[in-house]
């Protein structure tokens, strides 16, 4: 089954700056997939400082154990030395028991010992299929050609490597001028694949040329997660490999501890991304923002928020392009943050539907539909309580997200 | 879309016992539907005690809280009188603004006068579309025939009456010896229709002969609750209607408080009819069984098989018989409970697929995929920390459920 470029996919990859300090290479590995690549390699001179998050998943893999602890670890030596970046598709390493560990101490050893990185400094991610010996020898037999092949303009390769079932690869960017000098930041995602025999995997990898030191660079990067890829769903269903890592090579001399320019581009790019990966939703044909706010705090908020972009009920009234706000109403009541019937308000973009308990006097069901039309659409919901706000988005639930998921074996 | 029988139903409607001290009546309002029953009305003798549990979303319906309010007024006087329940279907009364609460109280003021049982203790329910004026003049009319026609045997037609989208009425009994003497226990319920352009309601009301006070009634009915239509899942979503009593006549002059035998007939009953509620899922074609043991607590078990019978992807893998283990693995790695991926094993049915943190080695592919195949699909799962244990149920997710929902406008 081939897949069809996603309807809602951006009209080419763009063009993301070169980020001094870090070099690419793509490599076909045959770890699954034949005639692509399959493998990408990251290096990073010495300097560069690194911060991640992963997947809350009690069940995460290999990988993900090993990047958890490395940088748990490195928060002192942060940037004495160079690091690496090593991800494959096609096999996620993921309940593999101990072979597992053993597949990523076979990576690891042979990326150091080729690129001359401390294996406290190499990390790795695997997606793909769960349960499934992960064949290392085919990467570790790549390495060497990686490392001869690395480019500072390569990124996109890289971005087409750890692709599974996506439909298109995901590549974000911004610069930002701090004191008279560019500060770049280039971003790459892969996600929520079609066909995927097992669940979509988010494997999303940052680079700026920014120095900020790694607590820093990780309080930074955690905040905006909450705002971002943490704020994003498909299907609820939540990875084994989801990893998320940014990384500051100080290339630019420009310090950008406390500095908001920086943190609203680095935003820019990361919400760019996740909004890339939503798009790329298995069976995805709408877009959708929900803006919660009126709510007694932002944490109500996104629960609330969340709980309607999580129900399979709204999702498919959203395929549907059905204006059936009282699914909304009854996913506000279920998701278990606080709400007054009598105080909501609910729109479609700027047609309010529903307010005070009962639908709007103004309402025209011809205009809700009209709203359900469109390929993004925006619901708002006003919660009518205080001051707590929230954005999440999501996609709609198709007949092709069980065809993806149902129809074909894995 | 007329919908066919569901695959998963009985065979038949069950021969309820009649319980002495109820009887039943039905009738055509014509609140939504053409050409069939749409209210019904049972009403119960002096001494009755009745206990109920309803949904706890925050947009709750009028009907519901109507009930809620009552059942807590009344701990006392109990039993004094007698007490009646109407159901509609069509129309849910919910998100109705102040509109739903006038509609409650023109329908339980005209029970009171015709059937000379208090207001205090009428009881109603809705279900069907959100958001809609309840044309409640429509009811109030019928309610002098429905008096007239109450029967003791008639507990059928309520059942049919109660139907929404249901593609079969779902009723079921036990008797159980006590002291000599039968006690009866007769049940009934509508739940998770198809073609519904809202959310699936589930409504269930249970009679029987026994006696016991209020308050012991209303701790049985939670408790056995807890483990049966609160383990219980079509799509995660909750209804603003949902509503389960349970009146004991004390016609038979059985006192069962404290008596097992007793307990172990209503959760029979219970269990029954929610496992009806599940066959008659939206879509379904596999009603599946969800064994978590060896959990660090009970509630922790429930977390664990409610993540996995939530979860699209385990949903989605059943419809397209897919052994698909990695996406159980995924459940539990996300549900928030404690696992520990390197003690946790998986059978589906009698066969072993996956132990210590990865695939058994005695498990063959065609092995899980013939358990599969099966309409009843049983999935355990040994989390081998402690002795937490749970059941729950649900069904697959279909192209049908897609089609139920998204495929036909409201």
């Amino acid at each position: 089954m081939a897949m069809l470029r996603s309807p809602l996919a951006p009209d080419h990859f763009p063009d993301l700056p070169d980020i001094a300090g870090v070099r690419f290479a793509a490599a076909a590995a045959g770890v699954k997939y034949q005639d692509r690549t399959d493998v990408m390699l990251a290096v990073m001179d010495p300097g560069t400082t690194i911060a991640g998050v992963f997947t809350k998943s009690a069940t995460r893999s290999a990988p993900v154990l090993d990047c958890q602890a490395k940088l748990a670890a490195a928060a002192d030596t942060a940037s004495a030395s160079g690091a690496a970046i090593l991800v494959n598709s096609g096999n996620s390493n993921a309940f593999t028991g101990h072979h597992g560990q053993t597949s990523v101490a076979e990576i690891t050893r042979s990326v150091a010992d080729i690129t001359n990185i401390p294996e406290a400094r190499v990390f790795t991610a695997s997606t793909g299929v769960i349960g499934e010996p992960l064949p290392h020898d085919r990467i570790v037999a790549k390495i060497s050609a990686l490392n001869n092949a690395l480019d500072t303009s390569a990124i996109d390769s890289a971005a087409h490597a750890i692709m599974t079932t996506d439909t298109f690869a995901k590549g974000a960017m911004a610069t930002v001028d701090i004191g008279g000098k560019t500060v770049s930041i280039s971003g790459i995602a892969k996600g929520s694949g079609m066909i995927a025999p097992d669940m979509a995997t988010m494997l999303v990898y940052i680079f700026t040329d920014a120095t900020l030191a790694q607590n820093d660079l990780q309080q930074l990067l955690s905040s905006i997660c909450d705002r971002t890829f943490n704020c994003i769903t498909v299907d609820s269903d939540t990875s084994t490999s989801d990893s998320l890592m940014l990384c500051a090579t100080g290339a630019s001399d420009v310090d950008v501890a406390g500095n908001s320019d920086f943190a609203m581009a680095l935003e820019t790019v990361m919400l760019d991304l996740s909004h890339q990966v939503v798009r790329d939703g298995e069976g995805a044909t709408k877009f959708v923002e929900i803006q919660v706010s009126g709510a007694m705090n932002d944490h109500d908020a996104k629960v609330h928020g969340l709980s309607i972009a999580n129900s399979p009920l709204v999702k498919t009234a959203v395929a549907g392009e059905d204006p059936n706000w009282g699914r909304i109403v009854m996913a506000i009541g279920k998701s278990g943050a606080a709400a007054d019937r009598d105080r909501l308000s609910i729109s479609f973009g700027d047609v309010l539907v529903a307010e005070k308990g009962w639908v709007s006097p103004t309402y025209k069901e011809a205009d809700g539909a009209a709203e359900m039309k469109k390929s993004n659409i925006t619901i708002k919901i006003d919660m009518g309580l205080a001051d707590g706000s929230a954005t999440v988005w999501t996609c709609d639930l198709t007949h092709q997200y069980i065809s993806i998921n149902a129809d074909y074996r894995s």
